[in-house]
């Protein structure tokens, strides 16, 4: 079996209403999640444009360069802010018409009579594309090389991001584990940076506070590929709890 | 009296939470709103990175070339995962220490006893910066040149966001107006485009489908600095919609 290596997604979020402060993004934290556990993808980098062609293939340019994997979210609707697809294509120099199976899903779910022009722009993009087929509203997605087009709608893109991992390559797993301490991180800064330190290259450990209960508190996250140096980790992190006589909410 | 001109803000998430799907990020949305509305100053381009010094000091040294100001959010803490004050002085090689009146906030907020190490670290920052005050929990963000750094736990940057204001130079604000229709959008895509195209200049026209009490809608969004330009785009837009008699959910 070949030995699994680290896979790297970046999200690219493409959309004015996110931009203006309208519209409350979703999508990042979902599409983080789901590559996390499911896939074993991590992903280093999210970045959040606006509905502008040169601004999407600049960026879908340097993005699929540095990264397994690009997620685009937003901009495959039917109205003329929808530039998504197109503007992929000119990215990628390749060839931006109808998809004949997409065509065919929509001409399929609308009805002949009710398959208007706008609706017909849903089944414009890159023409070799494979599609992200979508439970929930038909209008599929696609993916170009490495670069997988979602929408924006949180709903719609939750129903279809299943359909995206037979496209995907799996990484190695990230484990984590959390300990959550009626604390402040000031009294167990200094030991903590001392752990984070000794596992320097296998470990991640991350400290956010929290208000819960009229009380602060601490979250302490560690995460890693390997679940056995996690467990040492644990075990040191457990030791300093002691020591200090910190309360733990839970683990 | 000097006309004003378009200002233009970055902000840049630090932060292995967000990327991990572990935290939803609720500092964007906040931030992108308060620009808009408070000071004129409009988000062209958000991203996401990690708590890595070098990822970090690459993305301050780009996006503070790009665009007028930068927003830091998260990483400004006691622990030692908390790294953006450090990574900005050195982004800008300057003097990275003990900020004199950052400590003397801090020590007097807790008091001498309790001003253990991981307090101290909150005073470190570039030395010359100027501060953003912290209303909530007393440790100071700062400005250091045109980048503006807060903490990542949204309540208190909230608390913080209007200290930001005597920094900036406010812009050209952006007037918006919706329209929430009981429509899809296929109906209205073509004549929307058509209005787009016609004030391609002027005015932004975004296109938004919403799901309410069970029935589906579209918002259209105009967006533009000229109020008058604005209402013409208004009245253009209620023309198709009775010519098409789309039931208006509100104005």
């Amino acid at each position: 079996m070949k030995k699994k290596k680290k896979v790297k997604a970046a999200i690219l979020i493409i959309g004015n209403e996110i931009l203006s402060g309208r519209t409350q993004d979703k999508n990042i934290a979902f599409i983080c999640n789901w590559l996390n556990i499911n896939c074993g993808i991590t992903v280093p980098e999210v970045r959040i444009i606006p509905d502008v062609e040169k601004i999407i293939i600049k960026n879908i340019r340097f993005l699929s360069k540095q990264f397994n994997y690009v997620f685009t979210t937003g901009g495959i609707g039917p109205t003329h802010d929808d530039i998504t697809a197109k503007s992929i294509a000119k990215a990628f120099k390749i060839k931006y018409g109808y998809h004949k199976e997409a065509y065919e899903i929509l001409e399929n779910y609308y009805g002949k009579e009710k398959f208007n022009d706008g609706r017909k722009k849903m089944a414009k993009m890159p023409v070799k594309a494979e599609l992200i087929y979508n439970p929930s509203s038909a209008a599929p997605g696609f993916i170009t090389k490495n670069v997988l087009s979602l929408p924006g709608v949180p709903s719609i893109l939750n129903s279809m991001i299943e359909n995206c991992k037979k496209y995907l390559v799996k990484g190695l797993k990230v484990h984590s584990k959390t300990i959550n301490l009626f604390t402040v991180e000031s009294i167990i800064s200094k030991q903590l940076g001392v752990i984070q330190k000794k596992y320097k290259k296998n470990v991640d450990i991350g400290s956010y506070p929290f208000f819960r209960l009229g009380k602060i508190g601490v979250s302490i996250v560690s995460r890693s590929t390997s679940k056995k140096i996690l467990m040492n980790v644990h075990k040191d992190i457990i030791k300093i709890i002691k020591y200090k006589k910190i309360k733990i909410l839970n683990i």
